[in-house]
């Protein structure tokens, strides 16, 4: 019914002269970026791929990363984002797992261009892929559940999961999130977050399909976003909060004009109220959105809207209500649905659930039952619906019985002015199953900081049963994903080798 | 994957304790309303239905209608909403095509009652039923694509077709009233248009997925509906021009606080500008937007946003752009594609595009080529895809070999002084093949109207071949079907009798 062809047939009906695409000093028009993406889907055949071929992209955002993202699903292709800040063996996972035959990279791809039959260079020889083309129509003959994109947790064989997410997974994730942020032609978009990250590209095929700008965010840099801003008058962004609070924070210091602004959402990790006051300081005329979702949600499921306005409430601290077409429940281990406040397992259904994982049956049936996708997050609802995230369900700790979900033991430990970074996640324990404890950074002027005395600090703060049974203080920052979440499982690991059971 | 019971199941999350509906001083939680409508499916398989067991309503705009409209599929079983304004035999035909079997009913339905097994009063009679059910779980075991609803456009045997729309159909509807209404729970909608048209009722699964507020208008009066907007700070309503006209008189005349209205939709007939000038001024607060769609399209195709700002340009006579996943293309009777500014066929694809006609498969093929739906309508697209409708294609005249668009001459007619309606189409005619003829109804001042005088005035506006040949003047109202369209088909049908060729 809906495939990736359709966004931009109807731009190309309604705004066929409007800029689609400004990059670095290249426009493209609708029309052209139409062309452009059909030469494309022509130059990737002429390579002798067939449909369903795996086509990987490692790239910074660029136009040509917005072209390939729609041009390869469109003629029956899959597309296959790379993380730009994986290492070597993670991209060599995903190349050889997805069996990928032609690579699109911005950059020298060294071995791994062994992997594949052909890298292609953006650039000159990206372009001379282009004007060599016979252009190849696109949508055609494309059921709307055949696989669009696999987008690649992170992690080395075992770990990562090719994502498979369908032309309707993704197209009916760009209906959400235009319920979520309306938004029309007049609109302009600054593709701000990374391209292959499931929250950069949430907003490309709305975007086509309403005929908005896009202006690819290169390398995230807070100036020169802003200067985006200023000068291609932005109305719309979505960005991790790491990006915001910089953005904020220059925004302070050398202000633009970014009275254009309407709309500012970000997610991928826990935004800090802080981070949200001064983001809506720094675009006055913008509504914060918080957004929630997982790369298998394709990705959105929940959205906080007018979150500025929240602040004072509890409702800051939530993720937002369901977005209209996810169904969201919060159910307990055996499947029943729980009663509000209760916390259990966020579960969705709807049109934006992934087809599985690549080749991963079994780690499919794990978290798709019956349709629903388990998230592995804890939460629970509140009387109006708002979503509040309490855990992973992997991260929680099961110390002597009771639940201790890492993210309350964090709370406490950044609240002692010495601590800079802090992780809280279960090690084995002979007594109590588990117990708590803590990986923590201290802040510059405190690097001689005392676990015991942040024990004796979060004592006065919670229950006994959550304080950390032991701290270990680490002076480099820790480990985290592109959107800025604590890799908890590499600081877990070492505890848990050797242990018949254990979390990942 | 989308059922009815979708929008139910997120207003129960988000808004359980807001009011759902109020109508003649009852209110309805959307707890309650969701308990009513689980009472009526109980009470509706209480009386032995079977799933896709047709159930009608015929009756005002109400709660009750409300709960049928929403309930009736969410249970697995298909709602037929019969016009009020249809003649017996024509609600005959209805009752005995689609098979029903329960008839619900705000009126005495006379012999219509030995069309099916029972008749439900709404009232007592209705409240009865829901008292006396076990709430029946609402969505369970529904594929997307079963049928929901049968809607019967108008005539008797052999004219009247029952246009079958899934689940999925009128879900998608709702997504793309969305994003050209955007709206959420602070919204109150008057459900001013009535329900059985699709028109009507196609705000009403938008409106309970965003726990938006819904008051029914129960019989059309322009100073009812000006006193609920103001009583319940209605935000957005849709209606039909004569109903938007009258309003705005109404207005005009016993100003009402409207400073809650944010969004006024119309559709299902051409409106005058001056009806949209004088709509802006009554609600100066909100958008005006001009929506174009048919009932086979769940309805909805274009929109016009903004429609107020266009008054003074050639866009101000469009129907808008595609709504985003609607698919709409200009063709010739081939199938080819026409450039821009062409006359064509109105083609839409889309999840939109009804299953087809109940029991008819030829009338189905005609309309229903490969997915797309051929609207009937003759139109052409602008240069940023505003969509121009010019004819019916069964109106248009072919009069020795020239196209004339029975709407032009129409315009024409409507502006000499003495013409109150003018419908135009093509009656038989030796030499030409078809001859344009006129029926005109003249205003009161000028009840001596002379025919000859308004085909010389004609001849002074427009092209010869597209005069009328000869115009009847009628002293009584043109014929007309719910919306106001004028009933062409009645018109032409006595000039056609016993020609081996000739439209309906």
């Amino acid at each position: 019914m809906h495939t990736f062809a359709d966004p931009l047939r109807r731009a190309l009906q309604v705004a066929p002269d409007r800029p689609a695409i400004v990059d670095q000093g290249r426009m493209f028009t609708f029309g052209e970026f139409a062309g452009r993406c059909e030469r494309l889907a022509g130059g990737l055949y002429g390579l002798g791929l067939e449909p369903g071929d795996r086509v990987a992209i490692l790239s910074g955002n660029c136009h040509a990363y917005i072209e390939t993202y729609l041009a390869v699903p469109a003629a029956g292709l899959v597309v296959v984002p790379l993380n730009t800040r994986h290492a070597d063996a993670e991209l060599r996972y995903a190349l050889e797992d997805s069996g990928t035959r032609v690579l699109i990279a911005d950059r020298d791809v060294g071995d791994l261009a062994d992997l594949v039959e052909r890298v292609v260079t953006i650039g000159d020889e990206y372009e001379a892929l282009l004007d060599g083309a016979d252009p190849h129509p696109l949508g055609q003959g494309i059921d709307e559940n055949t696989l669009a994109g696999l987008f690649y947790t992170g992690g080395t064989t075992g770990l990562s999961k090719g994502v498979m997410l369908s032309h309707r997974n993704l197209i009916s994730n760009a209906y959400h999130w235009l319920t979520t942020a309306p938004q029309t032609a007049e609109d302009a978009f600054l593709v701000m977050a990374p391209l292959f990250h499931a929250a950069g590209s949430n907003g490309v095929l709305a975007a086509i399909w309403c005929g908005s700008l896009q202006v690819p965010l290169n390398t995230f840099d807070p100036g020169v976003a802003l200067d985006l801003i200023e000068t291609h008058r932005i109305s719309m962004t979505l960005g991790v909060p790491t990006m915001l609070a910089a953005i904020a924070e220059e925004q302070a210091v050398r202000p633009r004009d970014v009275s254009s602004m309407r709309g500012v959402a970000h997610g991928g990790s826990p935004i800090a109220t802080e981070v949200v006051r001064r983001t809506a300081e720094a675009f006055p005329g913008a509504e914060l959105i918080h957004v929630y979702g997982a790369t298998e949600l394709s990705p959105l499921t929940t959205g906080l809207r007018h979150e500025q306005t929240l602040l004072d409430s509890e409702r800051a601290r939530s993720c937002g209500q369901p977005i209209v077409g996810n169904d969201v429940r919060i159910l307990d281990t055996d499947g029943q649905e729980l009663p509000r406040r209760e916390v259990g397992e966020v579960v969705v259904r709807g049109p934006n659930v992934m087809l599985g994982y690549w080749n991963k049956p079994e780690q499919t049936a794990e978290v798709l039952k019956d349709g629903a996708y388990w998230t592995g997050d804890l939460g629970f609802m509140d009387e109006e619906g708002f979503v509040y995230l309490v855990d992973r369900s992997k991260d929680m700790i099961v110390s002597g019985g009771e639940n201790v979900y890492s993210t309350e033991v964090e709370e406490v430990l950044y609240q002692h002015e010495g601590v800079l970074e802090a992780a809280a996640f279960g090690i084995p324990d002979e007594k109590w199953g588990e117990a708590v404890h803590a990986v923590v950074v201290p802040r510059p002027e405190h690097s001689n900081l005392d676990p015991q005395d942040v024990i004796e600090f979060c004592k006065t703060q919670v229950a006994g049963y959550k304080v950390p049974k032991s701290i270990d203080i680490r002076q480099e920052p820790l480990p985290k994903s592109g959107p800025g979440k604590v890799l908890k499982r590499e600081l877990r690991a070492p505890f848990w080798e050797g242990q018949d059971r254990g979390v990942n």
